[in-house]
C-alpha cells in the first residue's frame, strides 16, 4: 500500500490501570481511514516522562505521522509538552501566542489565568498550534508528531482541524459479508482467494451472538473495481458451500 | 511500586482500520489491577508477522508478562502462533495434545477436522496449553507470553485460567473523588499533596457532562493506610478552596 501511515500514542495511567475506557483510538482509526491514512500501530503508555520520549522517537522515525492523545492540561502529571520537547531536543516555555489564547479564554469565563493553567501555554520550540475551540489550551504540531488533547470531544475537535492539512492516500475502501458459518468451514477456500488477490487485505472475524457462530469477512483496499471484483468470487463461494 | 508488570499486544487489522472497537485491553487491565499486577504498555498491531515479531521481542524482554490478543483462529490472516515461535527461535507443529482436544470438540459438534482447523493446533515447541472452553482451540504460554484468543467472550475465559497461575503483587487500590471545578483551579495544591506521597501515584481526569466541567482526582497506591491518610488531606485541601 502507497497510503501514508500514522501510529498513535494515548498517554495516560488512567488507560492501562482500567479506570477509564479509551475512544480517542477508535475515533482515529475511523477519520484516518477515511483520509486515506493508515494507522499502523498504536501503544498506550503511562504518565512517565522517559517510556513517553521512547515511544515517541520509535514511532516519530517509522511512521509518517505520530498522533499523541492526553497528558496536556494543567496538573503536575501532564508531561506530554515536555516529553515531545525532549524527545525533539527542542527548548520549551511559555510561548507569546498561547498565553494570549489562555489569557483571552479566561477573561471571556471570568476566571483566574494561574501559575497552573500557565503550564497548558508551554509550547515546544518550533511547533505550530492546534486549535481548541472547547477550552482554548491548544495542541500542536511538532514534525510529524500531533499532539492533541485526551478528553474526546476536544480530541475530536482538534483531530479535524489538523486532517485537512494531511495529505492522504486514496481512500481505503473495505466491503464486509457476514455469514451464518464458522471460521474453520471457508478458511481453506478465503485463503486460496486472498492468495490470488494480493493487492487486497482479506479479515475474517468470528462472532458469537445469542449462541449461533459466524463469520464477518472484510475486503480492504484501494481499488474500488478490483475490490468489487473479489466480492463477487466471495460471493460464488460462500454460496458454493 | 514493586508489583509484577505486564504489557498487552492487540494483533489485529481491524482494530486499526476502525471497523472493531477493542475490548480486550480494557478488560486486562482491570482484572490485572485487582491481582496485583500492573498493566504497563498496550499496543496494537497489525496481522504483519514481522512486525508481531518485533513487538513480542521488545514487550517481553520489558516487562514481567505479556498478553496477547487475537490471530489464533483457521484463517490466513491467524498468523500468531507462528509470530511467538519466531520470536522465540523455536520450531512450531500440530502438536498432539491440541489436535485431541479439536478432535474431541469436532466430534462433538458433528463438525469436519479439516486442513484449516487443524491449523489451529500449531503450537509452539515448550509451550503450554490454556484451555478454551467455548470452542476448544487452545491458547499457549511460552516463557513469559500468554497467547489468548480475540473472541471477547474466549479472551475472559482464558484470561481466568491463567490469572489465578500468575504470582501477583500487593492490590493495586484507588480511590477517586470528583469535584466540579476545573483542573487548573486545584493544580496548584494537587501537585503539591503527590510530590508529599511519592509513593502513590496522583491522576486528574478532567470531565464535561451536560455543558458543566470537572475533575476526577485518581490517587493509586498499595498502601491502604498511606491511600486513606491521603485522601484526607485532599479533602481538607478541597473544601477549603
Amino acid at each position: 500500500m502507497t497510503n501514508p501511515t500514522a501510529a498513535m500514542l494515548v498517554i495516560g495511567d488512567e488507560i492501562l490501570s482500567g479506570r477509564t475506557r479509551d475512544s480517542n483510538m477508535h475515533h482515529l482509526a475511523r477519520e484516518l481511514t477515511a483520509h486515506g491514512i493508515r494507522l499502523a500501530e498504536a501503544r498506550m503508555v503511562a504518565d512517565e516522562h522517559a517510556g513517553i520520549i521512547d515511544a515517541l522517537n520509535d514511532l516519530r522515525g517509522r511512521f509518517d505521522h505520530v498522533f499523541t492523545s492526553g497528558g496536556i492540561g494543567p496538573t503536575h502529571d501532564d508531561i506530554t509538552a515536555d516529553a515531545v520537547a525532549a524527545a525533539f531536543g527542542v527548548p520549551i516555555d511559555i510561548r507569546a501566542d498561547a498565553r494570549a489564547l489562555l489569557e483571552a479564554h479566561y477573561q471571556r469565563t471570568g476566571l483566574e489565568l494561574n501559575a497552573a493553567r500557565l503550564r497548558m501555554a508551554r509550547i515546544p520550540n518550533g511547533a505550530s498550534l492546534i486549535d481548541n475551540p472547547v477550552s482554548a489550551a491548544p495542541g500542536f504540531t511538532l514534525g510529524n508528531v500531533h499532539v492533541l488533547a485526551g478528553v474526546p470531544a476536544i480530541f475530536q475537535a482538534m483531530l479535524s482541524s489538523v486532517l485537512p492539512s494531511l495529505t492522504g492516500g486514496d481512500a481505503l475502501l473495505s466491503q464486509a459479508v457476514d455469514v451464518h458459518r464458522g471460521e474453520g468451514e471457508i478458511a481453506g477456500p478465503l485463503g486460496e482467494l486472498a492468495a490470488r488477490y494480493p493487492a487486497l487485505g482479506f479479515g475474517s472475524y468470528p462472532w458469537i451472538r445469542d449462541g449461533a457462530h459466524g463469520t464477518q469477512i472484510v475486503v480492504r483496499g484501494t481499488d474500488g473495481a478490483l475490490l468489487d471484483a473479489a466480492m463477487v468470487e466471495l460471493m460464488t463461494l460462500l454460496d458454493k458451500r
